[in-house]
């Protein structure tokens, strides 16, 4: 089959690699009908290393259940499923409390983790099936595929953010980034009952959409003048919620200054740094720090019927489309900020 | 008067210094009946620069309203007051949510603040006097006093730490550090209901003082093996609720790895470095970062009963008593662990 494969950085070839098959009872196989390029994806495609190992891209997607090891019982051939970015047994005490990017048995696909190929590819092979994927109503209109697509991982982690930084009704809330994830928050954010939603971003064809999504305000500055500027939009104080959709160090350092104090930074954006910067700051003014890779698998039950109803469009995110061929080409596209979101039709 | 003052780290004096008056409409003065030397006192002893300039050091008093300025309406002359570490208006946003270390007017005292003395001293000008002191009943028992002290800093330390932890029956609770804010902590968490409470420390008659306050398993082991232990304790997971007490970058360290995943750590401890080491791991496994100064002030209705009661007595914490010219003595012994906390009658 064809697949996604990353060797090192920039260095993204579509190639020809071993079909993916059943291996576990608990296995599921997947056709993938859609799939996508993620922002954490660019961080290996700006950094990895030839010797971390070539590993086929990809943890999003919506496919159609090909095969089915003998031990799953949920879930039949044919089945539309969504397919979180983490797989889970759907078992375990995190699992039952919906936190299954914690599982005990968790793993994360695309990332070159052993047995956890990508999904930027022909098929999938989905470890703890019955647990991890989630079926989808048959035949959605094709107009709603991307949106539901958003499911598998940017949609779940925007809210996530939201969640995690304690969005409610009267309370401001400030967006660190307008990449999808940031655009999922701010959707979540107005979902939840923000009314006051500012969104940190320099670029003006994603903040228009945040506009669009719901945000009442854009701060384009950075570093102090960007701090200082939603201290003026919240009264002088910051926002009681913060959610950090970046992951960068100065991006979580804002996120904690324009908190305030006693509020709440929910991180969704993978940090690029073993300590947290900021840390001590957040400590003298009381900012609580949550947040973590979103149980996605969690919140579709929730997020489902407003894509379904056409509430919430996060599928907009996305603005090119592209076939296996062109993977590479929307990684680059990405990487250069030409693209926001490639959706890919293997 | 007489005061406490730090001139460099080591170098503890007890000198005359200009009395303590009344400056400001909204002043106190205080006569200080009882106060004490704090664990966070111990960072300058090891590490003040003479450059930083002299400071009467101490945060933590109770003390008789000597005199009080023209525009003070809720004391009066005679009253037996606590301070908390901090000063506070009693009426801006953050005081009225119960957050007055956040206060927009607050300041820290005995920390070389200008206006902001220490309460190490015979007598102290208490600013926002409204605000910031708690009036004791008047006369009670001699044997309550060194617990009524507490409620200056520790004990509310030690509550804010597990109230940001979010401790609650069923779920374990990890105490680091065995100094007096890590034992009230101990007595929060029993106090809220936690029926497992690990405490991480390794001096024995520490330890054996919190388990007389309700700790339950004692984890002497450091690094890696303590974290080991800690999980064997907690059916392999760790602790819902950490209480972070010490501030050191390996006991925040620490802290993270001991939690659940999805679990809450509640720092209270002063932080050594400007990032928080561990940022990532807490990412990585959904733990929530909480805590900060603690609002000391807003704690006090609630725990006040629970002392003149007798059903907590974090005033054991004290076990050495001294005059001010004791004081330099006090904080050796306190450095050198030979004494957990000091307490001194002016």
């Amino acid at each position: 089959m064809r697949a996604t494969v990353m060797h090192a950085a920039g260095d993204v070839r579509i190639e020809e690699v071993p079909d993916a098959r059943i291996e576990q009872p608990t296995d599921a196989l997947i056709r993938i009908e859609r799939a996508c390029i993620c922002g954490s994806d660019l961080w290996p495609y700006k950094a990895l290393e030839a010797s971390e190992g070539a590993r086929i891209m990809g943890h999003e997607a919506i496919g159609i259940v090909e095969e089915l090891g003998s031990g799953v019982g949920r879930l039949k051939k044919g089945d539309l499923v969504v397919m979180p970015f983490a797989d889970s047994d759907g078992t375990c005490e995190f699992c039952q409390e919906g936190l299954q990017t914690e599982c005990v048995r968790a793993g994360f696909f695309g990332n070159g983790e052993p047995g956890f190929d990508g999904a930027q590819a022909e098929a999938l092979r989905i470890p703890q099936a019955d647990g991890t994927l989630y079926t989808l109503p048959s035949s959605p209109d094709e107009t709603l595929m991307p949106s539901l697509l958003t499911l598998a991982d940017v949609m779940g982690t925007g809210h996530h953010a939201a969640v995690t930084a304690g969005v409610e009704p009267g309370r401001p809330v400030a967006v660190i980034g307008d990449g999808a994830v940031g655009l999922c928050g701010v959707i979540a954010a107005k979902r939840l009952g923000a009314e006051q939603i500012i969104i940190l971003g320099r670029h003006g064809d994603r903040t228009d959409l945040a506009r669009e999504f719901g945000a009442t305000d854009v701060v384009a500055d950075r570093g102090p003048e960007g701090v200082e500027r939603v201290k003026e939009l919240t009264g002088g104080q910051g926002a009681h919620s913060v959610l950090e959709c970046v992951g960068a160090d100065a991006a979580v350092r804002t996120a904690i200054k324009v908190a305030r104090p006693g509020g709440t930074v929910g991180r969704v954006g993978v940090p690029q740094s073993e300590a947290m910067p900021g840390g001590e700051a957040s400590f003298f003014a009381n900012v609580t720090i949550s947040g973590g890779p979103a149980p996605v698998r969690a919140y579709i039950d929730e997020l489902l019927p407003d894509i379904l109803d056409g509430r919430i469009e996060p599928g907009r995110v996305f603005d090119r489309t592209v076939d296996l061929d062109g993977v590479p080409e929307g990684y680059r596209a990405m990487d250069e900020r030409e693209a926001l979101k490639v959706m890919i039709r293997p």
